[in-house]
């Protein structure tokens, strides 16, 4: 087969961004919470969207699978049915009163792409599948890329009757079961429905989360790796409660200064490493909180609760800082005489992207003239099948207003910039 | 008349000991709440605390007298009954679930010295006077003193119409009504019933509120000043929420981190000033806390709540410290991209207790043998009087587990002996 000209590709897919704006829409009105969307992880939310892959599927003459975890597969078949398939997309859930881009963009990216290969006529060498993946969002079962994990074999599935929904109290497993998935066949934990063996690439397009793009005004971003972290959600200081002014220092033994002091160090460290050029790095304390019950102005605050969260790009870093900060909180505790308890630090490695398809997309963007950035990411399902042995790259497409929340605001023009990297960069991989 | 010898005095007080135990002890059942004591400013709880010392007097054959904000006085009348009087006393009310001696051991101490006085068959030069003041601990209406300040006119009158309760939302008017005081008549706002014109000194006893006794092993000090303060009670810290990871630390607008710089900067100020030997300074953040609504450990905090409380014996000090929190918020505010909003700052100055009564108390204790140690001291009605032109000064007495919890725990051996010296330079002073 003769490639087709960029420009043909680009095209077809402009011409179907009615197509998405529809799918986008759509399951905005239906999914809507407030001013925001709310798509709960294996619920009537993220089942609607799920439906609507279908649907949209069913008219585009796709064929359509679930895995056995309820994840939705739409299939362009290739000449070779046999051969490793190319698989895009991203995740269906939302964050309570999110946005209704954040994953969803990916899938409706896939279908954009495959809709308008179809629009060409072409048939691929080998099949291309867009997924529209479950249970991304950490905030319903604690614990992210659970469709994700499912589908390529990565979670104990013993975790399905453990976990438990932050808002309902239920398991996956029962949420799992309303949702429709058959959770005795999922038990049976059969061979990964997603492999190396099967699939020799996913590509994931996602909004960036963060404001890198819309401050330096370019529509996308080829990230380099997935960053890691390493965190104490956790953490606290305890001292001893005292009247504010009756209590001289040295008999002091307050909380809050010692978790200041720490955080104060841990934040200048941070400088530090960006100073000598180690690159990407994030630091946040998100939480740091006297105790509302008891603390006043007018006392020594007895205890302090704080969370540290750090990422990076590079373990080193992430070693350096979990060290550093035990070796502070310890230090300072004993200097000031508090206790401090950073509790279980929990974390993951940073993820490369791989180096190959990375610099194809940036090589199709550059043919395409699409302006790019590269630059570490956050978080992402890619990371989950780049650890199963599948190479993986991403495609992110600039947003206002960040994401996990209402305000999220990707413009169409920006998701069809994205859109045309992914389809031919897909086709041709195919 | 010869002056007694000291040890007549001092047996006079310990003989008088059971009396003062019995005081405490009756009060403590009467106005018990849980492990601690509940005594509101003008409420049947305090109320009480006033008529046990009306019934001791009359036991003793004192004269008993109210002023018309309810504050009561026992008076052992003097030979000359037009001369200045000499007052003791302190406040009847505590905090909700407070200690028992947290001000009622000054009045039980001033009617210990009178009685022993009695035991002796002592009639002082003039009129020596002990009272029970209202309304000093400012968790019920807002403001702390309003008994003393009442009683020398520091007060104005239309306040008891202003403030309300805090944990019933009614007047002080309406509660002042309720606890027997004629408001009619003190709205009329007559002379000060209390002047330096007929009040020559005012001395007054009160546990120690902190550890510093307890931690050197000495059972009373002289206090040297009454510590100033300065205060932001409600300071706040704007910033913007953002994704913890996908945000660079350029385009951050962390409220939490500016905190935590400007406070560390403010602790290691105090530092400096201690460091460069000024005495007796405190800084403490009582509050400090991210928005429990929205803070999560994977968000950049868009704001942060704290209370910065200076405490000082200079102004100079003081002033500096209130100075740097302004100039340093506005530093950081714009380096960081946050908005501070300190707001309203309050305080008050350093109130000197005066040098001569300060010395004879000095030179009391050490002639009755009794350890001493000087030192600065928190607020205190004493700083009321001294602020009316009323020669003060204070004996504290060491006490355990501090103060305003039900832990407060005063030994009786100690507390004879703030009430000898006490006793003796009163008698002394007549």
């Amino acid at each position: 087969m003769t490639p087709l000209p960029l420009d043909e590709i680009a095209s077809a897919v402009e011409a179907r961004l009615p197509f998405a704006e529809t799918l986008f829409e759509t399951l905005a009105v239906e999914t809507r919470d407030g001013d925001g969307v709310t798509r709960p992880a294996w619920s009537p939310a993220d089942g609607r969207a799920a439906s609507m892959v279908a649907e949209a599927s069913r008219t585009l003459g796709l064929e359509i699978e679930s895995d056995r975890a309820g994840n939705i597969y739409a299939t362009l078949p290739g000449q070779d049915r046999n051969a490793p398939a190319l698989l895009t997309g991203s995740h269906l859930d939302s964050v309570p009163k999110g946005g209704n881009y954040d994953g969803y963009a990916g899938v409706v990216a896939g279908l954009t792409a495959l809709a308008a290969y179809r629009d060409l006529g072409i048939t691929p060498h080998c099949d291309i599948r867009t997924v529209g993946l479950r249970g991304e969002e950490s905030v319903w079962y604690g614990i992210a890329y659970i469709g994700s994990r499912l589908a390529v074999g990565s979670l104990d599935v013993s975790e399905i009757d453990r976990l438990r929904r932050a808002d309902t109290n239920r398991t996956l497993a029962d949420h799992m079961a309303e949702a429709g998935v058959d959770v005795a066949a999922l038990r049976e934990a059969p061979a990964p429905y997603i492999s190396p063996e099967n699939t020799k690439a996913f590509l994931e397009l996602h909004i960036e989360q963060g404001p890198v793009l819309v401050d330096r005004n370019i529509p996308v971003s080829i990230p380099t790796v997935i960053r890691g972290n390493a965190r104490f959600p956790f953490a606290r200081c305890y001292g001893e409660y005292a009247h504010s002014a009756a209590v001289p220092r040295e008999l002091r033994r307050d909380a809050a200064l010692a978790v200041v002091e720490l955080v104060g160090e841990l934040d200048r460290l941070w400088h530090a490493y960006e100073a000598k050029g180690e690159p990407d790095t994030v630091f946040t304390v998100g939480q740091l909180y006297t105790d509302a019950a008891q603390h006043a102005m007018t006392k020594v605050p007895g205890e302090c609760a704080f969370s540290l969260n750090f990422g990076g790009t590079t373990e080193a870093f992430l070693d350096a800082v979990r060290d550093k900060s035990v070796a502070l909180a310890e230090e300072i505790g004993q200097r000031r005489n508090v206790d401090f308890e950073l509790g279980e630090c929990v974390g993951s490695n940073p993820t490369p992207l791989d180096p190959a398809l990375r610099r194809h997309l940036g090589v199709t963007a550059e043919r395409l003239s699409i302006a790019m950035h590269e630059m570490a990411t956050v978080g992402h399902d890619a990371s989950i099948f780049a650890r199963a042995g599948i190479p993986s790259a991403m495609v992110l497409v600039r947003n206002q207003h960040g994401s996990h929340n209402a305000a999220e605001a990707m413009e169409m023009a920006d998701f069809g910039l994205g859109t045309q990297i992914l389809a031919a960069a897909l086709l041709d991989l195919a």
